[in-house]
């Protein structure tokens, strides 16, 4: 299986997040992508598919703020990494602002999710490694894995939160559709809500997503994910949710996810698309399930039965030592 | 004038909040509130008027919130004052959580604006005040002032933000409709947009709201307060917006001052609520127009030239040592 990994997505380094009420060290740090790295086997660096298919995601306005808030950020007097402080929660809307404080609430949904000074450049080069294992599976491949840090799959079209900052996944699959697939389905095995890919595909028929997750009444994004969020307009029914307590064992991860797999192949996609995430596992600090290490390769068996075309994009996974291992047995099965 | 204060108004004192990207002390301390007491003359402990006029403006389960986030925030084993660190920021709705920190974001618009031990407390008595205030002037008083603190006029429906918890000027409003007025008008005069107000308001045809506020491209709140803002449905044209921009004197101010008070006397309303902060002087530490203690006493006379029966609620303002006398020259007026 061909693995997209660049360097340069190791530069984004931010030094804390606000979470629970005070600052904590940045549990999202280069290291994760370097112990994958070291352990999945060996990484190619993908090419620059350039800036078109992240566009074709995200918004104009929110692509030159990632780009420049760290300027801007200097420029106010700022040292440190850029956060914001208030945040659009009702009647948002795009508006123009004279103040980096101001567009840091307007693009984010979190205070946990600095940008730092290389930020723009490890999320472009992590975009392409989204881009290029969907472009190898598109070429005939039957599956590549696209070695994402910074994750992706909390941030939307406009907006950074939960880590993310580009949605790798939703580029990959919007990559797919550009190029002429007509139906994808986004499969998310992250411990959280993939709600930026939600989000975007939102009011979209032709792309499901099926996100298994622990229960926002307990854990992050907490107002997404939902088991009554179902997508609107186009896109009703297409979102499908499957929020499943603390404490889940393999056992009713499996009867979850065979449901979203059962969907998934009714909803006949051309192309699969997975958001991976090991922090699902038993020993990760910041989660609460209790997946070994020998149950990522029977999840990704199931999925892998699925006999789909399948591009696996890195989400989160926190426990550095098994990080590798986990990765490693989800992948063997395609 | 007959003037309400109640000392557990002081009782709620976060440590610090966050601003432009680190933690800062708590500007809004119960200094403020004692400067002012002790410049405007003796003031009246209001009666207990009961959470009915409370909970005729805010959500009850936002109401639950407040009231119980101390207790839950210790039981999660937490210190220190209760912030978020995640909002809603899309499609936000209805939600229950078991969670504080979910909680936190969902009922509130920033990270500035902890919750500490007695901030229900203070809060309470606070918004006794305005109805104290409200009641007064209903009775056949030409005015009263109501001495909030913390300042209210941020607070919408179900969050709270920019040191506000409950909007007490919204309340006393309210309070007005319900006994019987059935025109109000709210004028805004502190330096900060008071968005919480015009949400709790955006729909309602029978409460002209009218702000006059430094240009939320520059300043908080940011998101709200821009001159487009009109309200929806009944409240169409209801809402009044008029930013300006940073360094504004009193002849640009007056100007603008003159509109709004045009379309408040064309509105014919039967009680003028004025949410006075005094952020508006060329000392304030945390604002930026150029107002003089002197023009304090042109604004509250072309404000009383209308000749309306006033409620004056007291919003921010932060040098502590022209707050007393600014307050004081402005309601010399009524
Ligand atoms: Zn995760
Ligand atoms: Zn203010």
């Amino acid at each position: 299986m061909q693995i997209f990994f660049d360097d340069r997505q190791c530069l984004h380094n931010p030094a804390r997040e606000l979470h629970n009420g005070d600052w904590t060290d940045y549990y999202e740090s280069a290291d994760r992508a370097r112990k994958i790295a070291g352990t999945v086997g060996a990484a190619t660096a993908p090419a620059d598919f350039g800036e078109g298919p992240i566009a074709a995601v995200h918004a104009p306005e929110y692509l030159h703020f990632l780009k420049t808030a760290m300027t801007r950020w200097r420029e106010a007097g700022r040292s440190g990494d850029a956060i914001g402080y208030v945040w659009p929660i009702v009647r948002r809307r795009a508006l123009e602002f004279g103040r980096i404080d101001a567009e840091l609430g307007q693009y984010s949904m979190d205070a946990s999710t600095p940008i730092s000074d290389s930020t723009w450049e490890a999320a472009y080069w992590n975009a392409q490694c989204a881009v290029a294992a969907a472009h190898t599976v598109l070429s005939g491949e039957k599956s590549a894995f696209a070695l994402c840090r910074p994750p992706g799959h909390h941030a939307g079209r406009d907006y950074l939160g939960g880590y993310c900052y580009l949605n790798n996944v939703a580029i990959a699959a919007q990559h797919a559709l550009d190029q002429g697939r007509s139906r994808v389905a986004i499969l998310d095995v992250d411990y959280h809500h993939g709600n930026g890919t939600q989000d975007i595909f939102w009011r979209r028929g032709n792309v499901l997503f099926a996100s298994l997750h622990a229960d926002p009444r307990t854990d992050f994004p907490f107002y997404w994910g939902h088991a009554d969020e179902r997508g609107e307009g186009d896109g009703a029914g297409a979102t499908l949710n499957y929020p499943l307590p603390r404490g889940t064992t393999i056992e009713p991860y499996r009867s979850a996810l065979s449901q979203a797999l059962k969907k998934i192949e009714a909803s006949a996609p051309e192309l699969l698309l997975v958001s991976f995430g090991a922090d699902t596992f038993a020993l990760d600090p910041i989660s609460h399930f209790e997946l070994q290490r020998e149950d990522y390769a029977v999840i990704g068996r199931d999925i892998a039965a699925l006999g789909l075309p399948s591009v696996i994009v890195m989400e989160g996974g926190y426990d550095l030592d098994a990080l590798g291992d986990n990765t490693t047995e989800f992948l063997g099965a395609f």
